[in-house]
């Protein structure tokens, strides 16, 4: 342990390092296929190498560090995470993964130990699909399950994802090229701060993720009648703010009562929005989520139930939209089972919990079976340059996750 | 009678001749010391000399006619509306209480009818406030409770009021002169329409107000704690905006629950306004009014402890700040028994109603007893170029005020 705990050190050196590659100045930004995308892969390309890995970056941007098992060839045990970042975000989302998983095969390296399956490190090019508004573009490129009419996808600037891939240096024509074999593969897994409070009201250093809820996103418009604050009684009003606000109270509701159901109403415009006009028009967002598909589908049922009786009562008309839906992934439990293992040796309490948020081990379950650790982060502040972990909790994050790798079984 | 209906029907088409004096093509816009203002000053006072008035404009540019009494000299009863509106207006409010009253007047010099006490006709300058951001600069000075200090803000061009008079004809140092004795008059009529759906509802032409209602406007900030919609645990959280729903239900519940009492939350942003972002920050405005100052008072009282317990319950912070604060305005008792009597006898059923909008008659109410009549709308609609009235409901209102004129006693 005493070799993991220096390199473990060495990890929020190497985080704070990554962090000045930034297309920002104040907070870190870094976009897919930017200049600081290549700066970033060649930092970790060579600590990669380093670490006694072989290194090539793939037909989608992807860093791929391989460090071969006692067989050369033999199928690996992918471990991962992304190397781009939101806007204005944080130092460790998806970034602690990557240089998490390098000090532990380095450490393995150093003790010249090789396991029955090889290791691949990736640094995911995009996940959070800021650029081209499309997620998972890395992982999905490796699940085999790129979508290539998104190459005509374009930026802010006009910019095609295609022509982003060649100056780059890439060629958009040989995505495919980047997807792996199932049969060359053992399995997923991903560190990741846990961008949540649970951990740190748990006071637990490290989780273990079960799934990777699964996501319907509405857009909704409550059409009421517009009308002077002062002349319009009470009985007769169709108050479009008033109905939209039992609508939000009915998604904390449904989502409440609910085990590891979450849901949210983000944004609301009211029109027309002045202070002496009842209003008319009300739009809003709900984002619902849980670990487990077929209790959002029950959430969401139940609470389109209860915004008709809304619309109903309160004369208005409310009309949903979906604009977004993706099934819930759920972690191994084989794999979820060695992680338990390992955290019971480790600190003795086992906290299990769904991810809210999308990772690429969702992505890579197309192609192999997952499973995912937590590490807990400061107050569950996550996409915000305030993003912190301890260097304790990255130590024990490290240490956790080379035990799960020391010990790895693939499935029989 | 027949001398009033045939007027009556003069006065829609003389609304529509108003109507065409306009700064805006589509929709009608007039406001305070514009062209616009002058030339309906001039077209008003034309049909006030041709109903057998002298004409003359004021210090702030109200158009007043004066019919005189038995005795030249004698108090007057004034009766007034607005000629200016709001920006995309319709064409009755205000000016349908001016032309109204000339019609009466006309009826009266027609048949030769001299009354104990002299008319005054006043068409308002400005009751809107749209230029200057001010309210009842026309009623006010004829009040005597003109803001000087006014004289000093600028309309959005970054015209003075000062300069605005002068460009006009007018002299800014002799507003004061405008001001009414309180000896010289006997009373204040004003008759306009509802603006709201009341009478409409009630199948009513016509109605008798009995208070102009008192207004409180607040706006109120919600600090909770923005987090990731996928993240954080319902239980875990403190949105802003579950806080601000349940106090918009609070304020309908509050005003609902009491008679003559309407509040209103019309309008409400959202921060940081992200689908899959738990808000953190949500300001409204609540607009309450009630036709008892007392009842205002104590619904704001319950609201406030509504609000202390909503912000305690939900761990965020809620603080609201009094940015209007007008008081109700009653009519006078013995004025609404003379209107009620006409009502009685003119249609048989009486509907009494507050107004739940300002009207001149609320600053004449600082210079003499006040009394108001309404006169159904389409759909209530109103600051629309939709606002509506019948011919037979301009007919109605026409005849009563001409029945309340002609029987008209002042106080002993």
């Amino acid at each position: 342990m005493n070799v993991l705990t220096t390199v473990s050190t060495n990890i929020l050196a190497r985080l704070d390092a990554l962090a000045t590659v930034s297309e920002s100045h104040d907070g870190l930004t870094r976009r897919y296929l930017t200049t600081q995308h290549r700066q970033a892969n060649d930092l970790v390309g060579e600590w990669m190498a380093s670490a006694g890995m072989s290194v090539h970056q793939d037909a989608v941007g992807n860093i791929i560090g391989r460090y071969e098992g006692q067989d050369a060839g033999a199928p690996a045990l992918i471990i991962g995470s992304h190397l781009d970042t939101v806007v204005m975000a944080g130092k460790y989302d998806g970034m602690l993964g990557v240089v998490t998983a390098i000090a532990c095969v380095n450490s393995l390296y150093e003790r010249g130990i090789r396991l029955p399956f090889a290791i691949e490190v990736v640094g995911f090019a995009d996940e959070e699909g800021i650029r081209f508004q499309s997620t998972y573009l890395g992982s999905r490129a490796i699940a085999g399950t790129f979508n290539q009419n998104l190459l005509d996808a374009r930026d802010v600037d006009g910019i095609s994802m295609a022509d982003a891939l060649r100056t780059f240096g890439l060629n958009p024509d040989r995505i495919g090229e980047a997807a792996h074999a199932s049969e060359d593969v053992v399995g997923y897994l991903e560190i990741h701060i846990e961008q949540g409070p649970v951990l740190e009201s748990e006071e637990q250093s490290v989780g273990v993720v079960t799934a990777i809820a699964g996501a319907t996103r509405l857009t909704v418009a409550v059409q009421g009648v517009a009308g002077h604050a002062g002349t319009v009684p009470m009985g007769h009003r169709q108050d479009a703010l008033l109905a939209a606000s039992e609508c939000a109270l009915a998604v904390e509701d449904v989502a409440q009562k609910r085990v590891n159901v979450v849901g949210t109403v983000g944004r609301m415009t009211v029109e027309p929005g002045a202070a002496n006009v009842v209003p008319g028009l009300v739009t809003f967002t709900i984002d619902l989520r849980a670990d487990v598909d077929d209790k959002r589908r029950d959430a969401l049922a139940e609470l389109n139930e209860r915004i008709q009786e809304i619309a109903a009562r309160r004369s208005v008309e409310i009309s949903a939209q979906t604009v977004h839906e993706a099934p819930s992934v759920g972690c191994a439990p084989w794999i979820v089972k060695q992680i338990e293992a390992a955290v019971e040796a480790q600190v003795g309490r086992i906290v299990r919990l769904p991810s809210g948020a999308g990772h690429d081990a969702a992505a890579m379950s197309d192609l192999t079976d997952v499973g995912m650790i937590f590490v807990r982060c400061g107050g569950g502040v996550s996409h915000n340059p305030d993003e912190t972990i301890t260097e304790e909790d990255a130590s024990a994050g490290a240490r956790l996750l080379l035990n799960v790798i020391e010990n790895f079984k693939p499935e029989a």
